[in-house]
């Protein structure tokens, strides 16, 4: 690998056969990745790989084929399984030696807690010729540094009060001369109430301008349930013009999507219905059915949400319907509990028996149970009051309880949001 | 690669630049490791590759290298940036053509809806020559299954609500037949109102008699908000004594832990709730102040709980609590919103007002706001009442306003829980 031949790019290998279970996840890249993005090195791709010589051996020369940099967490402890320190001194034909400060650290060490260095530890001393040994003022592991053939190659411990502090200290220092001044800047827009290809269609047009730009704008289309996310970033060495490139980016977004959008600075949609509630001094009561209060308890998330959440009725039965709502009964006979009508008025009880501004009525068919032809499992019948405005859809959601549940709770938070914008 | 040549392992690949943020993590591996393991299929490693071309087909190409089962989850939607079809077709030299079935499928969907199906979507009826199409219930993108060269190759969705049932159904089913003998069995216990150490402490000696064993269990303690989960484990081609064994393990562990087991076959705790309601023919109203209809939405999340949920009130204001529920003002007014008597008032209100049979109330301080030195944030009152029986606590949670209301809400269905097991 000539060190000038490429742009600097990365891979993190965790290592641990723990992190192959079940029950157990690699989060330590996360950090990783946000201090190499801070350094602009975008990361190539991540993988984890058990305590095993050959496996780790093949990962390892993967990632140093076509990648400069290679950041490897776990496997440095005392036993006979930690053999990242072997693999990379094996990879590179390195011989290794001990270190005698870092005996002499780990028995200060062990001595201050009033124990005995045992003897196992000492693996923890073998460092490869020409590593630089990074200290760990949190464990006995030290870290270890690779420059070697123009990749750069850092090891640092498994556990994260470890790791993290080397990362940003001792490996961002050594990255950062050598990254360059190139830097990933990014912009996050969300969008409610279109599907992901609809999304990509409305946008499409806009995408291909930035292709050709001297700065290219690089997107990624993410969807959610109900939601679509839209990541726009950019590299540059010019952090303002870069910046401008992309608010110019994001209000081109604005212009396509336009009342779609919920926000441009990654605010969630119950944050945002929030932030308007609150900006009009509006207080809202809700009547929940099928989603049984999933929709008060995302208002709810928001610190501060009891200056606009009033309350809520969870109305399971078509009793509560009746008797805290005031849906009459007969409206139930004649429409149906789920119906816009009952939505409709589920809306104005709420709203009206609790004296706030703004009421919400939801009201369908979640499953498994329940559908009939005319009106099938994920039939869902959404209202929002406030003045002399109502709105009321019904919907046709796919999918599962959970995903009809979710998608009623997205879809009645962005009919609210749609109704407070025009309000 | 020999079909016979060594065991089944497996690489799974997770596709998508968003999971290489520092914001996004690969779960799905996870759910798809626990199959394999189950299958008694080991993972070998597990790579996250970002929407790169040349980067998935260097880290397919790897991982089919040494590895006869390779899954891949991700990169399947209808967009520019989802890549796995053609990387897979491209390493085995696949023709592509147009699968009719799929686009039908797919325009069904799209019209049940109402819409009409992009152009764009057509992108995921394109099939590699030889691959078996994988039915998605549960999204448009279908799955994708291919044999060749002794290699046995998935290409899965990404949204875990449409990988898993394929991971489960079409996958395992494919890949039974290949994977050897040894399978590994497992139990789950769920256990709440203790805490990790507590729970680890009580179950040790256990474990102790296990290691002995000619099949020794393997035991995993995994901590969640206010739940504890044990996973016990055991490998072996005799699958009778090993389900034998693992049943006498389990048996131990009901003796020490007794009444904080939830559940010893991974039920939940909502749903565990709602079995125990239902057979006492029982229905529910509840009073949630902090927790904003989040108890209430859990208990509504197991399909069929409309028979035995009937309303819930969420007060988040004061007048709330007072009109709907009945709590005196004078009551608030001495001891203050947050308070036993209050939440007690709140169940029984609940209850009383709506003619059924079981009352819960939750009042507390979920923050980051209202705390007090007396009641600091994390301050929460559950009560529970059924007949005459009735269960007050005040408890004191750590954490930020997201874990104090989640672990509200355990607290809460647990409290019910163990009063509805002794009445």
């Amino acid at each position: 690998m000539n060190e000038n031949s490429r742009a600097l790019d990365a891979v993190i290998i965790a290592v641990g056969s723990e992190l192959l279970t079940t029950s157990r996840i690699d989060t330590n890249s996360l950090y990783i990745s946000g201090v190499l993005n801070e350094l602009g090195i975008p990361v190539s791709y991540k993988a984890v790989v058990g305590d095993d010589r050959r496996e780790l051996g093949a990962q390892f020369a993967h990632a140093l084929a076509r990648h400069a940099v290679v950041i490897l967490t776990g496997g440095l402890g005392p036993t006979d399984d930690d053999l990242t320190r072997d693999v990379v001194a094996a990879h590179f034909r390195l011989a290794m030696h001990e270190d005698a400060s870092i005996v002499e650290a780990m028995q200060q060490r062990f001595a201050a807690r009033g124990w005995k260095m045992p003897e196992v530890n000492r693996r923890q001393a073998q460092v490869p010729e020409g590593a630089v040994v990074l200290a760990n003022p949190n464990g006995t592991a030290p870290g270890l540094w690779i420059e070697r053939d123009g990749a750069y190659v850092a090891l640092l411990p498994g556990p994260p009060r470890e790791m993290k502090p080397m990362m940003d200290g001792e490996v961002r220092k050594r990255l950062a001369p050598a990254a360059g001044a190139i830097k990933l800047l990014r912009r996050q827009i969300r969008i409610a109430g279109r599907g992901e290809s609809a999304v990509e269609e409305m946008v499409q047009p806009v995408y291909s301008r930035w292709l050709g730009q001297t700065q290219p704008i690089e997107t990624t289309i993410l969807a959610g349930l109900g939601q679509v996310e839209l990541h726009l970033s950019l590299r540059t060495s010019d952090i303002a013009a870069g910046a401008a490139s992309l608010d110019a980016a994001v209000a081109q977004i604005q212009d396509v999507m336009a009342m779609d959008i919920v926000s441009i600075d990654g605010v969630s949609l119950e944050a945002t219905v929030g932030e308007l509630l609150k900006a009009r001094g509006w207080r809202i009561a809700m009547g929940e059915s099928c989603t049984g209060g999933m929709a008060t308890a995302l208002l709810t998330d928001i610190a501060g949400s009891s200056a606009y959440v009033d309350r809520t009725i969870v109305a399971y039965s078509n009793d509560a319907k009746i008797e805290l709502l005031g849906v009459p009964a007969s409206l139930i006979e004649t429409h149906g509990a789920v119906s816009e009508a009952v939505a409709e008025a589920m809306a104005l009880g709420a709203r009206d028996r609790s004296r706030v501004e703004v009421g919400v009525g939801i009201t369908g068919i979640a499953g498994p149970g329940g559908g009939s032809p005319e009106k099938p499992v994920g039939t869902v019948c959404i209202a929002a009051v406030a003045g002399a405005s109502t709105r009321v859809r019904t919907l046709r959601f796919p999918g599962g309880r959970d995903m009809v549940r979710s998608l009623s709770v997205t879809a009645a938070l962005d009919t609210l949001r749609r109704m407070l914008l025009e309000s």
